[in-house]
């Protein structure tokens, strides 16, 4: 095409001012696909489609120029599509006339990415730094081997995966963040927490929310997927935490104790602990994550609120409402 | 009495080879004193006396040397009392003969203190100058001022006050202790979570649990007295924040941020917070106080926890018991 | 307009039968106001329109002739809106031609307020004649004082507040009938339970609610603003209870007795009482209050019950539905 | 005996200078007996003998003159014993030499009934005048004769019969007080909530327990026996309600409301209520029942109350403590 | 019309390809109505009309020739509606131009029930002579007539009701097949719980539900009616299984304890047991009840469940989804 | 000793006509052992001794004769003491002058055993057997060779662990009785519930709380270990049971079904199950446990209830109290 039509987000589209039956183009996730037959015996599929600024479901009939590209995307993959905005009972729901998937590895610009999920606001780069100096600063060799031993076994997904599907964290690169922020929100306590073992429990910290690479499927459409349904990242995560543990050939000590952190750090048993934490360590790294955890609500509603309301809604995870202030005026600096 | 007993404590007169009929002396606080009527019309007095390591009951008549002595004490006060081992109905249950109140004053050494009630292992000297350091290090001067005027208000009392009656922090010079040690770890944590404004952060960090100097009554047998019945800590803290900030002329946007901080700093309703946190502040202290009650529990477990336990008992506060090791062998010096 | 538009409520312009394109006008009370910009730059208002018989959203665009009026009137305001009927997207969502704001002093006939909210079916006026005699009922003159005191800071809001947002007695004047039908009840009981002091009972009924006047904002568009979301009418209302009390140098003791009502009536920690009642003043106040919120909960769904149904929806507040009949047949006419 | 020994309280035989081996004579309650076989073959009793101040076990050889009486004295009976102080391994433990059963009818004197068991502050016969001038006042005559059919089958019972196994009202007649109090609360309640039917109400309040003089067992030792367990005393008032009402050919409407009173009365599904109030009169039934027993809660706790404590122990059913004090100094003599 | 249009399923109707404007005739249960005034005075019926397929909801005007039939046809008839397919904001909402109630004598063929309501997949018929079997089943004489005697009462109820309103078993001859299931299930069962009275048990599991006959209204819009919301199926059943027993003479012991299965069933009383568990039949009969329960919710999961889905959503009574998956390749024929 | 002292039970020793000074000798479990230090500096042991009918606390010097073989026994050991009945401070606390270990394996009568812990009533070879033949039921080979393989790591174990420290089956085989009669429960239910497959559930039916081999430690005095403590039994369930099915190589989707089961059979999440009941083998095995658990219950309340009671008291797990009668006068022999 010699003039590509621009690409448009969700909430462009669905915008109160938009006129029906414009052509369109856009970069979306497809995050659900449901094959259905119609009662003339001919395929067709229900899609939702969506960015990071809203979503839409429209029906992809088996003619339409879309439907073999369509069927043939796994849900999670990113589509290029073209259409007419439409309507259909008062919802958008657009006729689609071409789609395309785009290959993983061509996504290649953060910018077509964090318009396609929300995204952590702070540089991976770095945070994948952090995270490996805190590797390092693990004094017992034992230890820090089977911390790297985990993250070269859950790979890339560590980078990439939210912390949680609503509440904190619950964006792209969410669960780097909210471990390299526990990581440093440790390293900030443990002078002052002595009885606690520095090694334990920052090994802890990394680990302790690791079972998450394996609960949540797709890249793009953070759900639960089978193996969370049926296990559980608690126990995903301690599985994992003892495999790499065996392979560095950790003393039966500390081993028993990393996995009672990875077991306990829910704090409670309704909240999903396999366990009460009855370590220091684990009292320790389950009161961090808490913390780090109500914090990274806090910060994501301040980032994503709007100017024009006082306060939040109420915010899953905090039972409240947090005040949309700037800081006040006259704070000084830095801290 | 030329050679004066030595003292026993409540332990050494309990235990198992102690021979019954043996004179003693001890220092011990009246944890309870009530004056009955006996069937023949005389007054007698059923009193608790105890001391670090234990309790005990006894009655005393109108016709024994001590009655005079332990009526006019209040409860609370530490006495020093002669008498002879008894049991009665299978009880440790002496007979007093002689009983003399220690007034506040003269109890100067902490050894002797330390033997009466069980009290804070940090030294209360470096832990209120350390305490004044944070009151000092809050840029706005208003707000310092205010912080300033509240503890000038509660003098002394926040010195000795436990921080609760059972739990954490649950001995003299509690609330002392946990409030530096919750200033010590938000001072770790500022720099980190830069949505928090650090001068309100740590004036409520420093406010928090104010009201406890008003809720709990007696320098030595914490319980709640009617004040903190009728209001409770919350409140009371809550009304002595606002006084002091009204009379430092504390901006009223400060004042009411900080009001709020007091007012949801125990997290949740059932909990008894007046508010649910609402602010960055807000939350960033209660969970800081989460973080450090609930460590603070796990020190006086560890402290407390006999040598031939691998674990504690379930632990009030903590929902489990906690693992009564060492540190780890070969674990490095410090973090 | 020689010949104005008579006045249309909600429910006409939303009816089954109503034609698109027509043109109307309404009273209505601007309920929400959101100011937000185009992709174009230009800004446009998102706002909810609303009387006692619905409401609706709906969009004013820079260009149009109300956005003006819009802008600058207040969430609350009262405005005569003129516009055509349309739906967007199948919902009503008029396009306005014409929109000013009526002053809340224009607002004179009973009708217009009574359609523009639910009020309380009592007459205000009777009310209040009625609760100043309870109040000149109490004996005691520094309670009586310390009433009138707070009732004199409060000023108008008690007459016009609602009891709450949802539930019981959630309508315009709500307060104030909740209040003295309390009163009158107390009035009927207190012959009965004498160990309950009937001048602090009948204060502490007067003024439990009180803090509401300060919790919600916003005559017509009753929501907890921003010093109910910080400090919860309890604190509020214990606040200037507080203040009233020691104008009218109240008693210590009649003083801490009447906070300990405001502060305790919510009646469990979870429902928000700051302190669990331990006075038989307290523990009636609460009692009552939760006798005059469920009836007044029946009350009002039978008020606004359907003939047609034989059951009101499950009532929040209390768990259930409630029969929608008439009195029985041949059931005397008074007790 | 030509001097019989005067009757001592429970209270009296334990006091702290009571001396052993003495003589002594008392009147009691017969709480629990459970006949056993010692190692010799023999049977002996283990029995629990009490008064209204106190209680204590001990045990009967076969050998004993008092063996036989005992053995054939059901749990329940009064029995006047006599025998010799002593205490076993710590507590109080007298050999008894003598038993004999006292029927029923030969308890006349109110003052021994009132030292057997806690009693009804308020004069029975006159609790019960005003229970008949109530039902009198039902106007409907249907309405009426079931109400009198109902306590005609009850008969007795329910003048004696405790509201409660613990709580409020849990002494002799406190179920006829309740009932009463609560049938004064109402009449002067209904006039201010007119949607409710004051006939249906008032015969509601006067059999909402009634189940209960078929839940408990035993005049003087209140213990939920078989029917109490299996049926529960809603579904057993609700069958008495239901003879009751068709004996007498009340219509099948004012049945049905009538059982959904009693049905629902106790308010919350897991307090034991089989239905969720639905009408206006089980809603103000149940918010009636909640506030006196609330109030009867207080009113027993000040009058068991100990000068030397300003608080009472906390109150099951209140959550908390209650404090003691007299009226207010100056407070004017009735409402 | 000599060639009548075929009969459209909801689902049909609102299919995302169906043409607006077409006509259309349908049978379908009339699930509510409720008959409204327009502004001009005119009456007019909104009602809701279903099949198993879905639901939708119109307006029928005074003037439409359907109006006249839907306003005496009352709630839960079936009727034949022909109309014309129409949006009314967006959602399905027809015109309809006749309607005509189809007496329930006339529904005889299984297949048009089977469109209207879900039903039970086991065939009705051997459902019922399975469950007279197990009555007859039980030896005692007099056992056996109290159940014949309330399944007698009950009717051909028992046989169309459903066993839930949500949840498990919820649709037409849900009740009868929960009943036989566990009947199945208790009869594999006692031979290993030998404490458990056989007969007991038999009649306890076939009258466990029977209050649900008339705690529900409709032949098939299950609601909980007048009855079971004023009395609840609990006590209804209750009351059933009395009757029956008084009539057979069934001795009171197995009265007792028969009654005692019916109002503990439920298990807790927080879901609507009148009394707990407290002989073997009881705690037995309330564990299979929970058992088949949860079985049946995961049968109709399964059943209804989508070929496209992994896993089920969320289902209200297990707390989570169920796995949608065929059995395993290779697993053996049966048990 | 020429002629030795016949064993007593605890429940000899202190019973009422036991004589003080007397000589006996018992054979006891050791249940804790405290070392301390008397003032003096001496060492000496607090243990606690108890057999089935009940347990002691004593003190043992440094200078007494038992002191050293007491010292070396583990706790959980069984001892043969001699000793002289003394009581201190009321209670039973004999001066013991002899002590010795006895191995376990010469604890060979199962009369001695029966004697020192409460132990299933049914034959444990047999209950064996059966658990054997129930796996050679399962006809997946290696499905069966993984269940083999866990029984094969855990051994004995199984044979003697109890199912809890409290509650059902909380006795010496009550494991392995749990386990065989919720096999034999499944074996009755799975032709009535098909969706289940048979295989799946028999294996999660005899793993379900393998772990507990590994959670309780000692043979005679069922704690939770460390290992209980820090994992759960769930976990350590759920980890043997991965390594019988990777050494069996039994299919991925039939492991992570297995393992499911494990890690849900707990039913919730409050009650330790790490992940819902999410397949139809892990709702199906949860119920059956919950089954078996309550009539388990049920059943040792029957066998340990005392002839003189009418109920039980309230039993931890069902709530209540269960009604102690023997089967119905006339009930037929069996099913």
């Amino acid at each position: 095409m010699a003039d590509p039509l621009p690409l448009s987000s969700v909430r462009d589209l669905k915008a109160a001012d938009a006129p029906s039956g414009r052509a369109f183009a856009s970069l979306l996730v497809l995050r659900r696909a449901a094959l259905k037959t119609a009662s003339n015996g001919n395929p067709y599929l229900v899609v939702e489609l969506g960015d990071r600024s809203g979503s839409f479901s429209c029906t992809v009939f088996s003619d339409s120029p879309a439907f073999e590209a369509m069927r043939a995307a796994g849900e999670g993959a990113v589509v290029r599509v073209e259409g007419k905005s439409e309507s259909y009972q008062g919802r958008f729901s657009p006729k689609l006339s071409k789609a395309s998937v785009i290959p993983p590895g061509e996504l290649t610009s953060p910018e077509a990415l964090a318009n396609l999920v929300e995204t952590a606001p702070e540089d991976a780069e770095l945070l994948w730094r952090d995270l490996n100096a805190f590797i390092e600063g693990i004094s017992n060799p034992e230890l820090r081997a089977a911390v790297r031993n985990v993250m070269d076994e859950v790979g890339d997904a560590f980078r990439t995966s939210p912390a949680a599907t609503h509440v904190h964290h619950a964006y792209r690169h969410g669960l780097l963040e909210h471990t390299v922020h526990m990581a440093r929100a440790a390293k900030a306590l443990l002078p002052l927490y002595t009885e606690v073992d520095p090694d334990l429990a920052m090994a802890g910290v990394i680990l302790h929310d690791v079972g998450k690479t394996a609960e949540y499927e797709g890249t793009f459409a953070a759900k639960r997927g089978r193996r969370g349904i049926l296990h559980g990242h608690v126990v995903l995560g301690y599985q994992l935490v003892r495999k790499g543990a065996l392979k560095a050939r950790l003393d039966p000590e500390r081993t028993e104790r990393l996995e009672h952190i990875i077991l306990s750090h829910q704090g409670k048993l309704e909240w999903g602990a396999a366990a009460l934490a009855a370590t220091p360590e684990a009292v320790f790294v389950s009161m961090v994550d808490n913390l780090d955890a109500k914090m990274g609500t806090v910060q994501r509603a301040l980032r994503n609120g709007s100017e024009a309301d006082e306060f939040t809604e109420k915010l899953l995870g905090l039972d409240g409402q947090v005040l949309l202030l700037n800081p006040l005026p006259g704070r000084p600096a830095g801290p």
